[in-house]
């Protein structure tokens, strides 16, 4: 019954609201909370202009007590593994689906936080004829690049490596434009990546 | 701070859990349930077969408090509107939404569970080039339809009536055959929805 998280980026949040910059690890976990809040108002940025509607599935949780004296307060509940991805949606008729993965590493992003059934998710995505990659950012060079799946796939399949190194995602992904409004050029690499100019 | 549920199928399962059948309202309830657990039982079964991956968003849970001594242990939470819909995912290259809602009413579906705000995702939805409709349970005719979000939206939009009639439902619909597996054919009314026999 009991699930440990892997909601870990919401235990973070609760974390850091009351241990903010307490230690450099606690900056580095902020780090990642930022990339995440940064998408978001991305994805709200375009949603506002009517570009594209995606939006991030919220962190499953089991419910094992609700107290409805108390204004149905959840007084028990646990965690669950998302066996998806974070993000999916709709932009120019595509189904559109991605994780987003942080990290603080200069040399490579290591395999071990994506699970097999994220990675079996994405092809099945990419089966059906929709659009799945994985939004990197690379904390200590501050960009963020665009990955399809299908090679992430291939690379988590292979078995040689533990992580992909940083040359293979400047080389492959496309790097996302940063700036105010949106924070992440997102739309513009999925332009890059998934359509042909004819179509834009 | 203090979400109340909207989350009314997580609170009735609890509650059903506890006292099972115990009243005519229960029973209802159950029916509601099992609406949504055929739902998912289908899904799955596409998704087995490699036909189609459309997921039940989870429902959003505003965490307030986690108790870490007791392995990650929420203590503190509330259930939070869900200001999408139920179910999305990729079907034959195009993005799916889609809203269940069951009624046990015989002649009609009030639209007071119908948010503005799934409305307008919908509408979205549409705008973005995805399909968008609504599953109904006529309980007590013990039937199934599909509905497409654009008649429900025009529908909500007019304020002309707080329901929609079921002879609209099953004229406009439609019927989603049901079956073992997969217990509804959701598929095959989407096909006949918005495929053209061409692309079939």
């Amino acid at each position: 019954m009991i699930n440990y998280p892997n909601g870990k980026k919401m235990v973070f949040e609760q974390k850091n609201a009351k241990k903010k910059n307490a230690n450099d690890l606690t900056v580095y976990k902020n780090r990642g909370i930022d990339f995440e809040n940064d998408i978001n108002s991305s994805l709200e940025y375009y949603d506002d202009n009517g570009l594209a509607i995606i939006t991030k599935r919220p962190t499953p949780i089991n419910v094992v007590h609700v107290d409805y004296s108390r204004g149905a307060k959840i007084t028990d509940a646990y965690f669950e593994k998302q066996s998806t991805t974070d993000y999916n949606g709709v932009y120019r008729g595509k189904y559109i689906d991605f994780e987003a993965k942080n990290t603080k590493s200069k040399t490579s992003l290591p395999l071990h936080n994506i699970t097999s059934h994220q990675i079996s998710h994405l092809e099945k995505v990419i089966k059906h004829g929709g659009i799945a990659f994985f939004l990197i950012s690379l904390e200590t060079l501050d960009k963020v690049y665009l990955l399809d799946a299908s090679f992430v796939i291939s690379f988590y399949k292979a078995k040689t490596r533990a992580s992909i190194p940083v040359s293979e995602i400047i080389t492959k992904g496309i790097e996302i434009k940063q700036g105010y409004m949106p924070r992440f050029e997102i739309l513009k690499a999925i332009d890059e990546a998934y359509f042909h100019e004819k179509d834009i």
